[in-house]
């Protein structure tokens, strides 16, 4: 067994990374990164040739391997407001503590709020997320250096007003120049209508139209409470997911958050779509939404469900960890059926169905994906015994037993460390801060 | 600032522990143990003599102190189960699952996953537990060599026959003998009916009578699906909380596990009588039990509501984090209430309310009272911002962030290292592996 390569070129190197004797599935695997942050070789004995071309050697035994997590539902920035208010009535939340604080929020707290959100991801095993907010370049900004991957949507309001319509359309036009403009392979842009209540019907179908001629994504909040149905029904004669496809908004590379109140009709359009629902099942019990996404219906209608976090103002953790053990036990609790979202469905959602709806390779560890890929140490007591891998990492480990993570063939962290960590952590906590201190002035 | 004692001093000492600048609330404080193994003093600047007096010092900078967390329902040693087999239909999984493996299980393997629980535990900040299992004298010496506390209770089952009710009277009695003959105040026992559909009315007598006369609590299940309810009803002619308590079971020194089924009668009565229920919000999704505890009313009565984690074939990990995080989530979601069960309260649960229940002190870090507390780290991503610490430990961060650990004025972890750790991992996973062999040949 070679030794590991030392703390500074693990963090140098891009590709060129041998990971010895890593636990695959059941089997145990050497894995090659490329120096194209593709992965080149997996398998056994095969390392010869790779031992002699790797500029860094990993030991991977006592380890899972998996794909990186893919969060397809957050407002990365949002974690400026952890814990600044929880358990109390929506509107009330909303109207007197997230939106004030929210009016002050400038770009630069959005770069910090996203750099720790891209740190928190790193240091649960998240490699890829889905975001909406606003101030997104500044939020590019933070996830080219963090070196992770996100798709990244302004998010677009109209409230039904021709003018502040115009307005949405211009920011989300800047955006996506913004991105495009970066030619970082791991930033995307999408677009990002907030939801049918918040998006006249003109504003819905030029984001459609628009998403169409730049061939990005929409990132569309759906069905999250059962105010939304009713008042869809009333302003617009029909549910919100048939209102939404009427108005071009489900397509392959379209994410649906939440997806809480559809009815089997609606999963039956949505799987039609070829759109990614994303479940969120922390920030719905949080938010006491009333009902679980009907994950069965889904399934039956062979609809694509991946995962997500939700804002840290609603979770309050970006842990994938939690949202793969949340969805497995609300699914089962609130549909009153033990067997419905079996550990191995839930690992699925997060890393296989995530990477598929962002467009970023298969989500398994395989030659020729990209080398987004973690690993968990089981020589801990949450991962002992080890009776069967999926359950250990859906029921009862969190995201401090990732140990590694690599993105696009760069170590992000490695035995815990992330370079850069406590600058990250007093930037975020001193915005935060100051944010709070100009709100209430 | 004093420079903290090395390592090898740390775990040796009893007491005499000085812990400078941690926050307590909203405050820093410094903090003494004396070598009694009780709090001695909390306060500011008093640490001139109580730095000459220290045998061990620890900087409490960037660290919320917390009493350490009561679990008050689990099944420590199942913990060789865990991921075992999930997923499946109730009877199936208890028939094909765990009863065969079970019926393997020897002392020894009691033991070993006793062991692995308490590793787990002490790793997630908690220092006291409520067990319910067989060969309790196995789990006693485990506790007794990990250093926190627990309550144990031989799990009586006697299914109405009078002969089999014989034995488990002697079981009872002969684990009460032993755990009274260690004289070690860390562990305690309890009388453990099962409950109501397990053990007969002449069982459930016998374990009040025999409690009261030892002057020791009794552990219980409750209520925790409908189908108990219903064939209560029909075979008692009474609901299970009225059927306990007319055989004498429910007493303020009564620990009834999960209480999902209590309508609002029973919640008065389980207030009146000063039971404590334990609300085991994870364990009730992932086997869909259809209905969560009625806090609302447990709270309107006064009754005493503590936290528990079930055993690890069924949660599958004894996170106390998880668990506040878990009840506040679900009782939000079920019972449709956005304000019902705050951070704060969660954190009573998991404390004080735990600590009253097993009678362990006041579960309030304050002079006087048992030493047993934890150490939570605040630079990490998921504790910032730190607007509110009680919802940042409820809702954002896990039993990872726990640093150090002392209970009885003993320090078991600092900075995340426990001694002997890798034995007791190694010891459980062979154990499993062996009994896994057994059960199928």
């Amino acid at each position: 067994m070679t030794a590991e390569s030392d703390r500074e070129e693990i963090f140098r190197a891009k590709g060129r990374i041998l990971i010895l004797s890593a636990t695959l599935g059941n089997e145990t695997r050497d894995i090659y990164i490329g120096g194209d942050g593709l992965i080149e070789y997996v398998g056994t004995g095969g390392t010869a040739r790779h031992g002699r071309d790797a500029a860094v050697t990993l030991d991977g035994r006592n380890h899972l391997v998996l794909p990186g997590l893919v969060n397809t539902h957050t407002h990365a920035a949002m974690t400026l407001l952890r814990g600044y208010a929880d358990d109390m009535p929506l509107q009330e939340w909303l109207s007197q503590k997230i939106w004030p604080l929210e009016a002050h929020l400038t770009g630069k707290d959005v770069y910090q709020g996203t750099r720790l959100a891209c740190l928190e991801m790193i240091r649960s095993g998240t490699t890829a997320f889905n975001d909406m907010y606003f101030h997104m370049e500044d939020a590019a900004r933070a996830v080219s250096e963090a070196g992770i991957r996100a798709t990244l949507a302004y998010g677009f309001l109209d409230m039904g007003d021709p003018g502040k319509r115009e307005k949405e359309c211009r920011a989300t036009e800047a955006l996506v120049r913004h991105v495009k403009g970066l030619r970082n392979p791991r930033i995307r842009a999408a677009v990002g209508p907030h939801a049918v209540y918040t998006v006249s019907p003109e504003g819905l179908q030029w984001c459609a139209g628009f998403a169409r001629e730049q061939g990005i994504g929409v990132h569309v909040h759906l069905s999250e409470t059962e105010q939304e149905v009713r008042e869809c029904m009333v302003a617009r004669g029909d549910r919100p997911a048939a209102h939404l496809d009427r108005c071009g908004c489900l397509t392959p590379q379209t994410v649906a958050a939440h997806c809480c109140w559809l009815d089997r009709e609606e999963c039956s359009l949505i799987a039609a779509r070829g759109t990614a629902a994303s479940h969120n099942p922390t920030s719905n019990m949080k938010l006491a939404v009333g009902r679980a996404m009907p994950y069965h219906w889904m399934r039956e209608s062979g609809a694509r469900v991946t995962l997500g976090t939700d804002g840290a103002a609603s979770n309050n953790s970006l842990d994938m960890f939690g949202a793969m053990k949340g969805a497995a036990l609300l699914q089962k609790f609130f549909w009153n059926r033990q067997t419905l979202l079996p550990a191995p469905e839930a690992l699925s959602m997060a890393t296989e169905a995530g990477a598929a709806a962002l467009g970023i390779g298969p989500g398994r560890i395989e030659a020729g994906a990209p080398a987004d890929l973690i690993l968990v140490s089981t020589s801990s007591a949450d991962l002992t015994p080890l009776h069967h891998p999926a359950s250990n990492l859906v029921y009862s480990c969190t995201g401090g037993s990732v140990q590694t993570v690599i993105c696009d063939g760069r170590v992000l962290m490695h035995k815990r460390v992330v370079p850069g960590e406590q600058e990250a952590l007093e930037g975020a906590e001193k915005a935060a801060r100051d944010l709070v201190s100009r709100a209430s002035s």
